[in-house]
């Protein structure tokens, strides 16, 4: 029976055919937000259904409230082996400003450039069309050379991710047991450099509140009542000026707990990544990390729960002056989590925090604001290993393993509703675009992302996927 | 030749001829902020003009680049009595909403109340038209009846006064000589109670200013960059929360130099003038004194020096969350001075307690608004004694010198310009609704009002106004 080896080389052998088949998707304006392109979005839903039959997959268009999901199935060797759920999205952002455009966005095409690599352009080549169609690929030239798939493949794929996925946890709970794998490869994210591929492990998790603090009933004049009337600012100020201390850990009691060290490997692993904190912060006018003192900006990022004051609003805050003490002053923080932080102690303990300092006069009131736990991948997971050995043997350098500071929510919902870890694999670059003007995906990320989901796939359906 | 007692009689038996000619006064809309009004501003001014001439002063009408200024002078009893200076507005407030008022606001009338209190009406009847008539009904009545005044006495008559005064410091530079005197007496505050004449004897000073923190060069995504980016936020918060300690000092380096304790007879006059905190701050739905302990409300806000914040904002205020963390943070930080306080160092003071706890990356940027000396007449001053005791012989209960917790520009003015002290003497009561629809002024203020003024003119021209 054929091998992986004959896989790659039919991938090789058939990039210009994949090209062309991203480039039909990326034709189709599937742009979410905007209602005038539904029939667009649908199109894609189509199209995609289309090819995922038509190289062996059970596939249907799914329908939502909002835009549909795509959903195809795959045996794959069988019971036996495990079962994988690839999560993508086939719908891409607007274009605005349009002038700003080389080109037709949804006219793509293969540039080659001065320093004879080659791009593919368009809206959605990297985001998320192109990334998603690597793992397509590799199935498809899996089933071509292979008959069959070495894993149990449920194909998931989102229309609404550029317009906040507001179905997509509906459609989760209804469809939870047609969906649940033994993980998920989530194809959204970025390299760590042009050689060096990366997984995701970690991703921090959010709690937003807001607070309100209220003294006298009205807004007063400062000379009459200065000095003798309680003023919402200067307490508000006190509080959340309290909530680090002089080495920039957080002081609200229980803050840490759930937060471990870093394992000394995965610290060496980090510190081996070779990040620039100056040119990090550089890039943005600053020159020392601030947080947590005695750590690098990755673990700060990555490993380290923040507290941060993302909004503040009180009393005059027009062109001169008034000398007013205002009657209520306002908040908005936000905590970003990491491993076993529960949001809800956090959010309490917060809340508790403020109320132990408030004054005799003064009222608070809480708002929350979302509230999720961090995922985190076990550093030792065999799962990870796994994946990592096998894109490590796809690219010039091994593969790290990275946190992200910020949230992606659909693995938190695949986590929270599925019970299922995901593993965050992407062939994108800092520099693709996305978003932006002149989207791009480099044909390496293209053609090597193809090889490495085989790669990927073939490993799991050897040494599992637990 | 006749007496004081003949002047006073005089004065009540010409109450509805000084009340008709207060009405007349009132009946023209000379309200200063609004340019269709300018010719009314102008008709008030030169009424006073020929009012003042019929009594025997050279008045004229003083041109500015706005509304002019009445210029008054009587000799008086001659060059070895006291000079005064009576300071007084005949500009008013606009009158809107005008739905609100019972009655045209230009039609003043006197109504009898169902207590057997009468009241004159009409915008400008206690702010300023009424205050100011009084004075000059006085000296009506003693040039009447004695054929001169007491002091020497000019009327100083501001048209500008509802409007920001743009007019009146230039006016007395360019005319210091003319208008420097032993005292100023102005006349535009309250009683204390009804049956209770007071003297402000203080006003506290003012210092405003702007600070902008700056961190990042741009908003940063606090996912990215949260736990390495110095949040500007955050750092204000520290250090505004860290004006004051737990007693509710400030704690600026030298803030409290030229603050002096009370004098003890000082302290034991406000203790027992039954101020009621509770009240006070009831009003306000506040219950308890915020500011300095263990010192009353009326020593908070008459003779303690303040640090409060009017204004905070920052990051993202709207509707929702936007995890950001903000490349700026902006305050309004104002300083209610007394006694000594020199502004200057105060705002330098404030300057580098702020410069001291930036921390790296961090900088600030200060905007000066403002900046006056409080104004404290020595509790044990002659003239203010001279003139307690002679408003003491009027009314029911003696007077009672006080402080006013905020700032009358003019007082600064005369003493920064003509090194002149003020008597702070009016009439009006907290319920006057000046500013309001529906203004008025109390028959008794005005009865009343003008023997006190007799009164006090007498007792200068005995005791001297030093």
């Amino acid at each position: 029976m054929p091998g992986l080896d004959s896989v790659l080389s039919c991938l090789d052998l058939n990039l210009d055919r994949s090209v062309e088949r991203l480039q039909e998707l990326l034709r189709i304006p599937s742009i979410s937000t905007d209602p005038a392109y539904a029939p667009d979005v649908r199109r894609a839903a189509e199209w995609l259904k289309g090819d995922l039959e038509a190289i062996g997959f059970s596939a249907r268009v799914a329908e939502t409230v909002g835009h549909p999901m795509v959903v195809a199935h795959h045996g794959g060797a069988g019971e036996g082996k495990p079962q994988v759920l690839f999560y993508g999205h086939y719908d891409v952002q607007p274009v605005d400003p349009i002038e700003l455009w080389d080109a037709d966005p949804f006219d793509p095409k293969v540039i080659a450039m001065p320093d004879g690599t080659k791009r593919i352009t368009g809206r959605g080549s990297a985001d998320d069309k192109g990334q998603l169609m690597t793992f397509v690929e590799a199935c498809r030239a899996f089933i071509a050379e292979t008959g069959s798939l070495p894993c149990r493949v449920t194909i998931f794929l989102e229309g609404e991710e550029e317009s906040g996925s507001p179905s997509l946890l509906p459609f989760l709970k209804e469809n939870a047991e047609e969906l649940k794998a033994d993980v998920a490869l989530v194809c959204d994210t970025n390299m760590w450099d042009r050689e060096t591929p990366a997984i995701s492990t970690g991703l921090r998790g959010l709690v937003g509140e807001e607070i309100t603090l209220t003294a006298a009933s009205m807004d007063l004049h400062s000379g009459y009542f200065g000095g003798a009337a309680a003023n919402p600012i200067t307490i508000l100020a006190r509080i959340l000026g309290a909530m680090h201390d002089a080495d920039g850990r957080v002081t609200i009691p229980g803050f840490y707990d759930g937060v471990p060290e870093l394992p000394a490997d995965v610290r060496k692993v980090w510190d081996g990544l070779g990040f620039d904190d100056a040119a990090f912060l550089g890039a943005v006018d600053l020159s020392v990390p601030f947080g947590e003192k005695g750590r690098s900006v990755l673990e700060q990022t990555w490993a380290r729960p923040t507290a941060e004051v993302n909004g503040i609003e009180g009393g005059y805050t027009g062109q001169g002056f008034k000398t007013v003490i205002a009657s209520k002053a306002h908040a908005k923080v936000s905590f970003r989590l990491v491993f076993d932080q529960d949001p809800d102690a956090i959010r309490e303990n917060f809340r508790q925090f403020v109320r132990e300092r408030l004054p005799a006069d003064v009222s608070v009131e809480f708002h929350a604001h979302g509230g999720s736990a961090a995922i985190q991948l076990p550093f030792d997971s065999p799962v990870l290993e796994t994946a990592r050995q096998a894109l490590s043997d796809e690219w010039p350098k091994p593969a790290v393993m990275i946190g992200m500071g910020g949230s992606i929510p659909v693995v938190g919902q695949f986590k929270d509703t599925l019970g299922m870890p995901s593993l965050l694999i992407g062939f994108g670059h800092g520099d693709d675009r996305i978003h932006s003007p002149n989207e791009k995906y480099e044909m390496t990320s293209f053609a090597k992302g193809q090889r490495s989901w085989a790669r990927v796939l073939e490993a799991l359906g050897e040494k599992g996927a637990a």
